[in-house]
């Protein structure tokens, strides 16, 4: 895809992609990055609105916090309080999620286009 | 994350990334295009390169060529070669494949910069 390039540049490429799946692909973590982000920030809270096992968000956030993408906050109360908000090394990541939403976009349009 | 936008923008960003999510979110599909794209076009080299189950990669390629990533080609021979080549429509993703590749090259660094 895209125009020719040597073989060590194709491969940094294929690199970076994969890490960057590695670190936030699968079905959920940039969901989770971005429902933590709109202000969901109660384990529950994250949990109702995206829809997602207590199992699977448990350690989908503990990923994302070693990663370093969120950040959990213990206020020891009484009562404690614990909960979840995103850091600033999250919005490195604005690049990815706006070509995302970009491409989500005209993804969209095509589709419809082709319905009609 | 990122500057602060309008409801309606940020509700239409959110449903971009939605959009994406589903046609080429999960685990593998970003995978299979960028292998089909550099030329294993046959199932059992892709299943061999990915280290995929059959059941999975088939589904995905059913999902990937609805979606207009990758054509299904059928030489009758005989024998009969099926193989699998990515479309013109595959080019869309450039940017968002870029945009990860960027990002997870950075975040590369970032990791070992910690480690070390």
């Amino acid at each position: 895809m895209g125009e020719p390039i040597s073989k060590e540049a194709c491969q940094k490429k294929l690199n970076g992609i994969n890490d960057a799946l590695y670190a936030i692909g699968g079905k959920w973590k940039i969901k989770i990055i971005i429902a933590i982000s709109e202000g969901y920030s109660r384990f529950n809270e994250i949990q109702r609105t995206l829809g997602i096992s207590a199992k699977v968000l448990s350690m989908e956030l503990k990923d994302l916090e070693l990663n370093g993408f969120i950040q959990r906050n213990i206020d020891p109360g009484p009562p404690v309080v614990i909960d979840y908000t995103t850091t600033q090394y999250s919005n490195s990541l604005d690049q990815v999620l706006a070509a995302l939403s970009n491409w989500g976009e005209q993804h969209r349009e095509k589709i419809r286009a082709e319905r009609s």
